[in-house]
This record gives structure tokens, sequence and C-alpha cells, in this order.
């Protein structure tokens, strides 16, 4: 087939600019737009819509292994900042200051007024006003462990914003927490990392592959950093989520003391973790195509969506009659515990567009209703996985069995597409820095972003490696926690190797 | 009863002091504490269950009504509120101003750097930069009515903080909607005072009268705004919600512009409204005792909980076991179609200082399990409404039928007692300057904040008489949308009065 005989809703395609097709897909589903204020974004109520689910269910997750909401204030202090010297050092320095809290009029202009004595930091993460709290809350080992999270907005000022995936302002979770034991914290840390697995999963349907971050590309401060990783269309990684072991770092800095069992004052053992709205970057990169957006059915704001077809007015009300009840009996149906989501889409608007916005919306299941449906008391039914024109014709007693069945197909399907890419252009095979170089750089003709994606290969964990990597722009995305085990040599160095590595370029 | 020999687990006492009180019984519940950040709080766990919970549940009705949640930028440019002049006027004066967008190390100090070309405010409300969004979101009568909500964090600078009645940070959720007709505008401003005023005395157990703003108190910019007014227990008002009616004012502010029915381009008629962090401000002064918090079941983070009672060690796994399977028979419960909350505290601390703990907390329930309650199959169960020593005794089996029972007395009771006091202090045969005066100033040896209550009496609207009441710290809380139409004369001036009104002290 003529591939530009072939009309796609998404204008380019993910093969002619994968970059521009992303954009373009965030406003044709109405995920998000750009605002006045550089690098902030809208979050529209579909992209909030995905949002929300995304906190309502990994907000479960974190509190059924015992941790609780709070809020903390959204500035910090410069001097509270200062104490935290190497974790500052590697992050705080692009953030948004404020320095003044009035505003006066002068000659006709609004201009800042009442200078702070001392300015304040908006929060580009919370360990220290957190850590500034917990030293007060932590006293005794009976304290222990504090298991807090906080959903909230952060900024961290950035020069090259783009949608979603990076923005001066983003929402995430940020949980903190103190332990009475090394052993315990790194038991939590871990245990994030897989709750995060899991989620991005079995939820996102974004197959993920944890581990541990090089020295180099640790979060400041931090013992350990772990990390998902997941691949694009474009077989560029992103780091979906992290989470960090801090050992005492902090605690220090903070003075975060317990008294231990025995009578005598400890520093407490630390972790963070958290995931943002990047995620939504994640899902779109992961599973639209080039009519839109496709969302996997536990994430979407609505799964099921329908349409009355009104070919003439007198059919009207008996149409919307039977749109109803079809939608009451969906309604009523669950998937993975939750109430199926159903909307009767009855604007004033045409039957096309409003298939057409469906579509490019992502929702997995869309039901036409007409006379003739009405007539065989049946529904017509479109799959977002397949092809558009492709039908389902069910009988409405049917749809209690079939709507969950095809949501769940969907999902699974999804996932295993997903796997599937990233496994086929995952490469085991690489021996040395020339084929790592041929296997990263575009081959004659193709774009800049074109390359072969993800390296799993041994590593010697050389710094001067690393450095190695800059020129390729690519980077070591995790040490797997599945390690083989086994001897080799560095796939860069030649050295001897102590470690697999995923090597990729990324987000 | 002579006071002094009373021990009360809050002091000061309200009569004592209730300014104080009001501080202790949060410190008491573990509600909230200050931090580093003039006049920012850190809301800890049990206060943000209570957020979490008004979230929920307002988030629920503000949904069914139609709305949407969105997100929208922090950060407001200088030159969008320039435009706003009437809006900033009253307004935006105090609040934060970011100017710098880095941090740079001199002398081995932190110091801003990056000067921002313009300098951004950050929120102090958002119907600027929502109105920004809202001129693009909005086309064709086809596209109304726009129904937004936003729940957020916003920052107004305040010279005299107070934890939760006036914090410089504060969580809110703020509505923005556009309409066609002013018609349509102001139902939906009149349809969320009510959601308001439902959810207050449904679910916060906190009576309100709902009323129209005078000229002098409405929101800067708006054509009207509607307040919901709660008394709490100093007989002083506080403003628990309001809702706005913007008219024009905002849309031709912001170019919020829609092509008619007939083709031609009219401008919108908008509204916002809002609730805030405040509510548990208004919960802790409307409910609470002596002894600290009293929550009403359909707000607490934890509608009962279990305390197991162990006198001999030997006894400890039985009396555990027994805990368990009360606490699994009761969470199969629903109250108000939500399971109930339950929580079986097996800390290692003393039964004594557990119970105490969770009096101040204010939950509506507690259990005590002990090795005679095995034997009885059965539990010994206290109110947070009825003194501390009267115990009930429940069969294992009838607590099916008594725990949602109970818990919807304690739930009316509260609403009920502060209903009671608030009809009971809310004069209305005051009909003299001279008497209202009276009503307002402390009697001889009274301290300054004891005072008569609200008083309802007929009002000219003169601005003059606004400026009388300056005098007495007194202001016009509202006009209630009950009116009772009858004739007569102002209370302060004399003149010829238009109209009911509620003053008081306030918040």
């Amino acid at each position: 087939m003529n591939k530009s005989l072939v009309k796609t809703a998404i204008t380019p395609t993910r093969q002619e600019d994968y970059p521009e097709w992303y954009q373009q897909v965030i406003k044709a589903a109405d995920l998000a737009e750009g605002s006045s204020v550089r690098g902030c974004m809208v979050i529209k109520p579909w992209g909030f819509g995905i949002w929300e689910n995304i906190q309502r269910q990994l907000d479960d997750r974190i509190k059924s292994l015992g941790h609780e909401n709070a809020y903390f204030p959204l500035f910090i202090p410069l001097s509270l900042l200062q104490k935290e010297a190497e974790h500052v050092e590697g992050f705080a320095k692009e953030c948004a200051v404020v320095t003044h809290h009035r505003l006066e009029e002068k000659n006709g202009k609004l201009v800042p007024a009442g200078e702070l004595e001392e300015p304040l930091v908006v929060r580009p993460t919370s360990e220290t006003i957190i850590g500034e709290s917990f030293s007060r809350w932590v006293e005794s080992w009976r304290d222990l462990p504090l298991l807090i999270n906080q959903w909230a907005n952060v900024v961290r000022w950035e020069m090259r914003p783009r949608v979603f995936l990076r923005t001066a302002e983003f929402l995430w979770q940020e949980g903190h927490t103190v332990h009475a034991t090394e052993d315990e914290a790194i038991q939590e840390t871990l245990s994030m990392l897989e709750t995060y697995r899991s989620f991005m999963e079995d939820v996102l349907a974004i197959p993920v592959i944890i581990g541990r971050k090089s020295k180099g590309e640790r979060f400041p401060g931090a013992v350990d950093t772990f990390t998902c990783e997941a691949m694009m269309q474009d077989k560029k990684a992103i780091q979906a989520g992290t989470s960090h072991y801090l050992g005492q770092n902090f605690s220090k800095a903070s003075n975060i003391r317990f008294t231990n069992k025995d009578g005598q004052l400890e520093y407490g053992y630390t972790t963070s973790w958290g995931v943002t709205t990047r995620l939504i970057g994640g899902l779109v990169m992961c599973h639209s195509d080039d009519d839109g957006m496709r969302l996997p059915p536990r994430i979407a704001p609505k799964q099921v969506v329908i349409v009355p077809v009104i070919p003439r007015p007198e059919v009207e009300a008996e149409v919307m009659t039977f749109a109803d009840r079809v939608e009451r009996k969906i309604r009523e149906l669950k998937f993975h515990d939750q109430r199926v989501t159903v909307f009767v889409d009855k604007r004033d608007r045409r039957g096309g567009d409003k298939n057409w916005e469906w579509i490019k919306k992502g929702v997995p299941l869309r039901i036409e209703v007409g006379p003739k449906d009405l007539e065989n008391q049946g529904v017509t039914l479109c799959r977002r996985d397949r092809p558009h024109k492709e039908k389902m014709f069910l009988d409405i007693n049917s749809l209690e069995e079939k709507i969950p069945e095809l949501l769940g197909e969907i999902q699974n399907g999804y996932f295993e597409e997903a796997k599937s890419f990233r496994d086929a252009n995952l490469k085991r095979d690489i021996h040395s820095p020339e084929e790592f170089q041929r296997f990263f750089t575009p081959k004659n003709g193709d774009k800049p972003e074109i390359h072969g994606g993800f390296v799993l290969g041994k590593w010697s964990e050389d710094p001067e490696s690393e450095k190695l990597l800059e020129s390729l722009k690519v980077t070591v995305r995790c040490l797997p926690l599945e390690q083989s085990g086994t001897e080799g040599k560095c796939i860069l160095t030649g050295k001897k190797a102590t470690v697999d590595a995923i090597f990729a370029k990324s987000y």
C-alpha cells in the first residue's frame, strides 16, 4: 500500500517526524497545552482525567503499604537548602526564587515590592523542607518507620521544555520515609520500586526494566538510586520513576535522630521515591499510533463511549432512550474491581466528528447505537486496537460478558505489543565499541533519531567509559536488578566487566 | 462542680482562652504544625486525612453536576495581572513574586541569579491564568457551558497568619465556569452555593447561613458574591465558602467570546467558587471541646478505633485475634454508602495513652477489646460525644446494626448541637444602635472576645453604616437568601431598611 495514500488523523506520522507527531497527538487528544508562562503547561480535562486515574490507583497501592499522605510548604528558605551542600550541588540550581511579597503600582505599572529578608525557593523536591519536620516527628524507635507521601506540584526551571516530559512546573507524588536500620530502608526502597513496576506494567501497560542507576546518574545525595526504564516507539528510553536509598546523608543534614531500643541516639535511614506527570508523556509515546492516543483501559478516563446515530429526526427520541439503556447496562459492569466508565455523547455535533474525536482521544471501546441496532436489540462496537472500519455486532444481552472481556484483551494487547517491540529492539549480542557505535548511529539517509534501541551488555563501571558514551548521546540507563552473574569483557573498554548494563538514548 | 478540679486534656479550656485553646486542639489532635517558612503550615497525616475526605466527597458532588477537573500553571505573568485592573486593586497585592530562576554560589553562599525578564506571581487565585486558556477554549455556543474545577495550592502573603484560618499557602478547590447567558451563570453560582451548603451541613455537620455579600465585602471584580457563614463556639463568624457571579467583567478582561446561535460574537458570563483548608479550622472551632477534637463521622479519617486491652502477656495472642475479628466485621459495614473506616491500634504503647490520643483526635467511636470481652463475645464501646467514662457493652452480633446507627446518631448530634448553639446566639430583636453596640461589647470583667453572637436585623445598605460597624469590629456577614420581605427601620441608622442582614464579628 502506498503510504501517501493512507490518510491518518495525525500529521506528521511517527515515521515522518516522531517529535512533532508527539506534539500533535497531545493536541489531537486534547491532553494539554502551553501557557503564557514559559515551560508551564495547562493540563486539560482529558489529560487530567488520566492523571486522576494514576493518582487514585497509585495512591491506593502506596497506602496499602502503610504510608500516609501529608502536605508540606511550597517554599524552602535558602538557608535550609544551604545545609544540603551535596544535594544542592547537583540539583536545585535551576529553580524559581521568590524575593518579594508584594506588588505595588508605580506609574500605572505593577512592580515587585516588599523584599524578603531571606529569598524562598519554590520546591524542586522536598527532602529539605520535609526533613525539617521529620527531625521534630522522630524521637524514639517507636516512631519508626515513618512512612509519608505527598502529592504536589514542583518547579525546576527548564531551558528546553517539552509538554509532560520536561516542564518547569509538574505534578508528582514524592514519598519520604525514615527507618531504624539500613536493611529496612533498602527494603522500602526496593518495595516501592516494585510497586512502581507493577503499577506501570499492570495499569499503564508499559513494560519496564528495573535496575540500579550508575554512580554518575544517581540522585544528588543518594547512596543508591533505582529506576524504571521504558522504551518508547522511537526506541529511546524514558525514566518513568525512581526510588532512592539515601542512607544517613539526609538525616544527618536535617538532624533526624531517634533513641534506639538500647537508649542510644542514632541517625535514621531515609528513602525517597516519586513518579510525575511525565508518565502521561510515556503513555502517549508508548501506545499511540498515527491516528492518535491509544489508552490502556485501566487508565482511560472513559473506557466506553456511546455515539447515538440519528439518520432521521423522528427516530431521535427512541435511539436516545435505547442509548441510555445501553449506558445503564454497561455502568453496572466491573473491570478490575472498578465500575466500567461509560459516556453517551449526545452533543450536537456530527457523528463522524464525534467518532474521530474519541479515536484521537484513545477511548478503548466505541459503541454506535442507531435505529438498526435498536431493531436488533444490539449494538455496533469498534475497538481502538483494531482498524477503524472493523465493526462487531453484539446482542444487548452479551454486553455483560463481552465488555469486560474486550477491555481485558485491549489492556493485555497493548502491554504485549509494547513488550514485543521492546524485546525486538533490545540487543544482547554486542561485543565491541565499534558494533556499539554502529548500533547507535543513524544509517545513511536515516533521520538522526533513528537508531538501534536498547543494548544490554557487559560494563566495567569505569567512569571514563561513561564519558565515551557522551559523543553518541547514549547513557547507562540502569544496571538491571536481574544480573546474569557471568564474567566477561566490557563492551566499551574491553576491560574486565563487573555488571550487566542497559545502554540507550533517552528523554 | 469546681471548674479547677476537672482535668481536661486541653489547656487552656475554651472559657479560659479560646484562641489559645484552638492552637492546642490542633496540636493535641496532631492536625498541623508551623514550618520555617513564615505563615506556611505543614498539614500532618491526621489533618490531611480530613482534607482528603473533604476532597473526595466534594469532588464527587462537583463532578456529578457536570464539572471536570483540570490543572493550570502556578505562576501568573505580571502583565496578565495588569489586565485585571479592578481585580488586582482589591486583591493580588500581597503575593509571592518570583524574580529569578537560578541559584548561584557566591563566597560559599547561595544567591538568586538569572533575573527573569518579567516577574511571575505565585497564584493568589487563578481567574487571570485560567481566563487566558478559556479565551482559546471557547469559540461557539456549542462549547458552553464550560465547567472546570481545579484542586490546587495558592499563596496570599499574610501578615498575621493563623493555622488553617489564615495561612500564606493554603489548599483549595476553585471552580471556574463560562455560560452563554446571565441567567445560566447566576443559576450556576447559586447551584454551587447550595452544593457547599449541603456539603457543610450534611457532611461537616456545620450549620451555615447562605446569603449575598454586601457591596463592600464582594470579591474584587465580582458582580455578586454569595457566602456560607458559620458560627464558631466563640460566637464569631467564619466565611466557610464563597460563590461569585462575575458577569462579563472577567470575560472582557480575558477576551472570552463565543459565537451565539445567531452567529454573533458575545462575551461569556463567568462564575468562580471555592472552599479551602480553612474548613478544617472551622471543623475544629465548631465541634471540639476541652478534651480536643470531635470529628463528625462522615469526615473522620477513621470512624472506629479498636484498642486491644492486654492485662497479662499470656492473653495477648487471643485478644489480638479477637480484635482482628471485630475489625473485619466492622470493615464490612457501610455508613452513607462508604465502607466504615476502622483501625486496630496495636502499637507498643500504654492503653490509657492510646485512648487519650484517639479522644484528642476526635475519633467518633472507640472500642476496647480485652479478655472479658472475648469471654462474653462482645466489645466495650465509648462514644466521643459522651463522657469518657460512659461505656456500652455490645454483643459482637449486634455490631452490624449498632455501628452505623451510632455513627449516624453522633453525626446528627453534632449538627443539632451546633445549630442549637447558633440559634440561641442569633439575636433577632435588636432595634437601635445602642442595643446593637451593647450586644457586641464585652460586659464588665469579660474578655474582649466575649460578645453576643450574630445579629439578624434590618439594614439600609448605606455604605456609611458599614463604616460605623468598624469601631465595633463587626461586619455585615451576608444578606441571607431567605429574606423576610417586611419593611422596617435600619437598626444602625434608623433610615428606611432595604434588606435583612447578618452582623457579626468574624475570622
